[in-house]
């Protein structure tokens, strides 16, 4: 596929969103509710949060995604999570898990693991750590500064996926998306995401936006990476080195996002088919 | 009663606001917490967030009014909620009901049901749908898109506050405030307000707020409305169409409402008495 | 100790937090975790919030400081505050204590009681208010809103030090910080910070930063609230009354604090030794 025409897609899905305004189910740590409520606003998604094991199962079954994020994590929820992920498997619902901070206790760990195997996860959506954690330690995979780099490391990526199951959306510098046979890295975004909170967070609810309204995974996260990346290092080019002003004007920018930004400042490069 | 002295009685009670600052205890969800203490701030109100059984009656014993907010629910809240609301009865502190997603999953309607069974609930606010639901199927309502519209409806709003037993808070397009006696319908706000999460849960705090200062709960309701719809125009009015920047003005506007924006900018009809 | 070397200290202490950028573990309640983790990072750590008691004592094995904070709070939350405190002890990891609310409720007095007993705490920081509750009557201190008044108070803060067995934060108008020996009152700041929530659970979290690399208890929490009180009166010059503008410019101001801002503005009385 070309740059010029997976462009194309995406500002295609970005208009497709905000004329069906698809509901978002998320289930996801408190720390950054509000921010992917309102960055799911701002991209054309209607966000809902619902994390009770009664509401759930009936909750998801009005969604065009849902959004599994294991932040501020506790035991209670990871039964939802499952209960949710499932009941969006039986409708063919997408299902984006972000894995937040996997390897760093038993608890995550295992609650990431227990999702992976219950739930049919679409797309893990995670920084270079977390995904290499839950991929295994012979698929070790560094963070991705140069599209040089990542090269080398596209049958990791792709045996990751294959280890995983689902497809790998891993955001760094670079963000590198990959199934089994096909990786795109995408080279939008800028640092100042790395200086607030929750933008990790706020990807994996966009990527879920994009699979609402895109039924190829590959391409609804790389869309979603690489539109909020563009945002982002809009947002960016206006706030110097202030996270206050960055955080607002990253809304704002998304919210400004249109076909004419996207095909001219999108960046993604396609390795292998 | 004229529009003329309603707005003046509006302008009165958000001087006592600011004078004597009445706690709001809320207990409401996880994605607008931060939001509703924010905005009761800078009305002038006091919020204090507080939700476990231990607590909430010793809590709202010191509020002058309470707020309940069925967002992001768990079944514990649930009982916090009709704890915290049967105490403030006893000491005739009002109750604001707002019933977040009524009608998606049983959860909520049955959380809903069984607040308004056990609580005397002052005033529910609510959107078309949420209210229309709870008033049941043979008082369904639409959203009110104009003035014009609602005179048609105004039977249909005082038997759903009949038959809910409180004050009806429908917010939309136009607010519509009506006890089984009078009706009122406000017309400020802006169509920004819908763009980032939060704003109806806001509004719910806020009649809270003038409640606290207000013993007529369709006056107060009415003017917590009125005067929140005042700021969200003016924070439009200098925000485009950019929701990270309203969100910020929003909360720099509800801070610089006075009497002079409160009896320009407010518009009130009132319809049957 | 002079003013002087104590804020060439806090300047210190400041680059090397942004040079290693530690983790700082918060278990804080559900209103403020985004607004401290985003402070957080401005100031130039990395928060991480982790509260399931499965989970608390590995997380704050890899922090450089644990920040408790008593808002919201349900009785499940206590007990992982009490073992990720005990955990952080028995690794010489500091504590800080943020009695939110302490007085009010039963659940909240016995909670920061329960908490004291059982973790060392190495500073507790709170409004005079709660810091006096805690101390016990004999004790009860006042908001200080000049040094003059505070000069009779020192024994006082002496003597709170000394009943509760760790370094007091008391803040204010001015910040009254003490051990049983040294007492430091800050005089920077600006009444802006107490038009948005979270001030104080920011100022406690900050006091976690610099916790992190100051081993000095009485200066680490002198000299975090020093740099917020900086960046909150430069927020507030360019922010004027409006309370969202000043939010967004808080988390500015403090990404900007530098050595010069800090020795220029600083403002540190040093009474007693």
């Amino acid at each position: 596929m070309s740059q010029e025409s997976f462009l194309s897609e995406v500002a295609s899905n970005l208009e497709t969103l905000r004329e069906k305004g698809p509901l978002i189910h998320q289930i996801t740590n408190y720390v950054v509710m509000n921010e992917t409520a309102n960055i799911t606003l701002a991209m054309g998604g209607s966000p809902v949060m619902a994390h009770a094991p009664e509401e759930v199962e009936e909750m998801v079954g009005f969604a065009g995604a849902l959004v599994l994020n294991i932040g501020t994590l506790e035991s209670a929820w990871i039964d939802s999570m499952v209960i949710a992920g499932k009941a969006a498997n039986a409708k063919g619902i997408p299902v984006v898990l972000d894995p937040v901070g996997v390897g760093a206790t038993r608890l995550r760990t295992e609650a990431a693991g227990r999702i992976l195997d219950e739930v049919d996860v679409t797309v893990l959506r995670g920084n270079a750590a977390e995904v290499s954690v839950l991929a295994g330690a012979e698929a070790e995979i560094k963070g991705v500064d140069a599209v040089g780099e990542f090269a080398a490391l596209e049958k990791d990526a792709k045996n990751m996926s294959r280890s995983l199951g689902c497809v790998v959306a891993i955001t760094g510098a670079n963000d590198v998306i990959s199934d089994t046979e096909r990786t795109i890295v995408v080279s939008n975004g800028d640092p100042m995401m790395a200086k607030i909170t929750g933008t990790g967070c706020m990807s994996s609810a966009l990527v879920g936006c994009f699979l609402a309204v895109n039924s190829d995974p590959v391409l609804a996260a790389a869309g979603g990476l690489t539109a909020f990346g563009i945002a982002g290092q809009k947002a960016a080019a206006i706030s110097g080195n202030r996270p206050g002003t960055f955080h607002v004007a990253l809304y704002d920018e998304v919210a400004e996002l249109n076909a004419d930004a996207i095909t001219s400042l999108g960046k993604a490069t396609f390795i292998g088919t």
